[in-house]
């Protein structure tokens, strides 16, 4: 299989942690490895690193060539401008495809977390099967809650099976739902949480691309008779059709907007597999060990902070400076050098505003 | 006038801005000048600086050499360990009887602010006549509300005025009360805050201690014999004499407690001159203007913070970094290179607590 990662995001409701100069996915939030060192380690085995491509920025090139040293210099691929994930899956498709007209690709992004790793690449290799067929196929996450940020996908008859694992047909792509609605996707039992990670044939979705999106279909197939002669890498002559054909793109569309809602052969395999995509800091919160008093303090020594009449809090130190907190409840505190965030749990959404704000693009 | 500073506080309470190593007296906390050198200043007129002597510990002596270089390095009193207030005025009172026997002095603190400088050195000018007479003079604060963190003096007849100074027999000193304490002090009206502020003729103190606290004035005894030959001033004789004799001091005691409350011939003269201790972060907060949302950011650069949905903060920054504060209110937020703090306002009575864990002795 072939993999195309999207690394190209600024996380901003991780703000002061995750920077516009370094966003989440380059950073060690959880572990050793940074959360793209992860991602491409839970590929192990299902695709090779010569067929991973990562999708990014020219401000990220660094950062990648420094965390993957053995990926080829060919496999990152650098957008001139977001033009939204439909854009992004599009040109590592492109590419593909002209490696390999039939390969099958999946789509995966550089800042999600997956606990069960194991669990994950079994539903790949799954999908692989599915899609090899000609699906359109997603892997959807078993809510365990009333989620109401993120979309959903309603499914209805079983298409395949596996050992635990069945592939649904899609009745619907359904976007944010009011809190009432998200309880009664939970009730119902047929919705799952849309990840946004996916599996096809590069023909299908560059099909598809082709009969829903023209516009970025053309630009696509401009890219792909240069990259025909590169042998589908980025070269010089890629990059530059790539600034030739750019500015044609006019609007950010993503692949759900763009394609899914809309694609024929659609499939999603519910999945239960430790998701979380680390959208912002109460999710974040929710990641960490806690004390008696319901706190988490992370990244100070023992001895360097202090907590009294507190509870329900997250303290987040990169600069292990002392830290206390008196009569507090349901805050998150992170302490980077770049800045430092107070916000109620509750108000976790409000940090992408701050983020714009305080960083000035 | 003779005045005395009291300087060796290390201001737990305002953690992190107030270290051991930097406590609140030494810091510019409002203003260009530090608040000892406020203080200093506002004494001009009143003592020459000649006659001031600040009474503090070696781990200070340089921040006052620095802050106050025209200071005679004989006036700087450096207690051999702190044994409340009543050893620290007592050897201050000493010193200067060994220049003046019957000098009247002033006793002050190097950390509270004062914004009426004219309104104090008028009350102090009067207090100093009444002195004159032989009493033990305190200055008491009009009570603005009722705080329960103070002590206060009741006040009987009045003996002594001048132009809209009156200076009264106190009935008694008491302690912190309870709230519904206060609120009767407050609608009574003879009732003022005791500030700690003192004048008395040296004597006159040095004859109560000696009735009161026989075991000080012992050792203040032992240490005038050798100022004698000294002029009053620390000499290297002065502080053996102290550091021989100072071990007999077994017990802490403050001047209230020890003397004032059981004194003879004592007056407090009501005073109206914007005094504030600064005691806390919850006092600190109510200094600095605030903005349409209530808040106020103290020491970041406008297009360096951000708040949002929140109101009723204090943010103090000391290190200028960008601060976001989100769905938050009622919070004090303190950002140094020593610390960071986040305590509810009507919970900053706790942040003597957190610094006496984050800064073991």
């Amino acid at each position: 299989m072939y993999a195309s990662i999207l690394a190209g995001g600024i996380g901003t409701r991780l703000w002061p942690l995750s920077t516009r100069q370094h966003p989440k996915q380059f950073l060690r939030l959880l572990g050793e490895r940074t959360m793209l060192q992860e991602t491409v380690d839970r590929l192990t085995g299902v695709a090779p690193l010569d067929q991973m491509y990562i999708v990014t920025f020219n401000d990220y090139r660094d950062d990648i060539r420094q965390q993957l040293p053995e990926l080829p210099a060919g496999n990152i691929i650098l957008e001139p401008a977001g033009r939204g994930t439909a854009a992004s899956i599009g040109l590592a498709a492109t590419l593909i495809a002209a490696r390999d007209p039939h390969a099958v690709m999946g789509s995966f992004h550089a800042d999600h977390s997956i606990r069960n790793d194991a669990a994950f690449r079994e539903a790949l290799r799954f999908a692989e099967g599915v899609a090899h067929q000609g699906f359109l196929v997603t892997l959807g996450i078993h809510p365990s809650y009333a989620e109401t940020g993120y979309g959903y996908i309603k499914y209805g008859e079983a298409l395949s099976h596996t050992e635990g694992l069945t592939a649904h047909h899609v009745e619907a792509f359904v976007e944010k739902p009011p809190r009432d609605t998200a309880e009664a996707y939970l009730s119902a039992g047929n919705y799952v949480w849309n990840a946004g990670i996916f599996c096809w044939r590069v023909d299908r979705i560059l099909e598809e691309i082709e009969r829903l999106m023209p516009e970025v279909s053309a630009v696509l197939r401009e890219v792909h008779a240069v990259a025909l002669t590169s042998g589908g890498r980025m070269t010089p002559a890629v990059e530059a059709a790539m600034q030739r054909a750019w500015p044609r793109l006019r609007d950010n569309v993503t692949i759900d907007v763009g394609v899914m809602e809309h694609a024929d052969r659609i499939a999603v395999i519910p999945v239960e597999v430790g998701w979380d995509d680390i959208g912002n800091w109460s999710q974040m919160a929710r990641l960490f060990p806690v004390d008696a008093a319901e706190n988490s303090i992370v990244g100070v020594a023992e001895e360097r902070h202090f907590e009294v009449r507190s509870h329900d809090n997250l303290v987040y130190s990169a600069t292990g400076r002392p830290i206390a907190i008196a009569g507090v409840s349901g805050l998150v505190v992170v302490d980077t050098p770049d800045g430092l965030l107070i916000c109620a749990k509750s108000q976790a959404h409000l940090v992408k505003e701050v983020a714009d704000n305080l960083q000035p693009s």
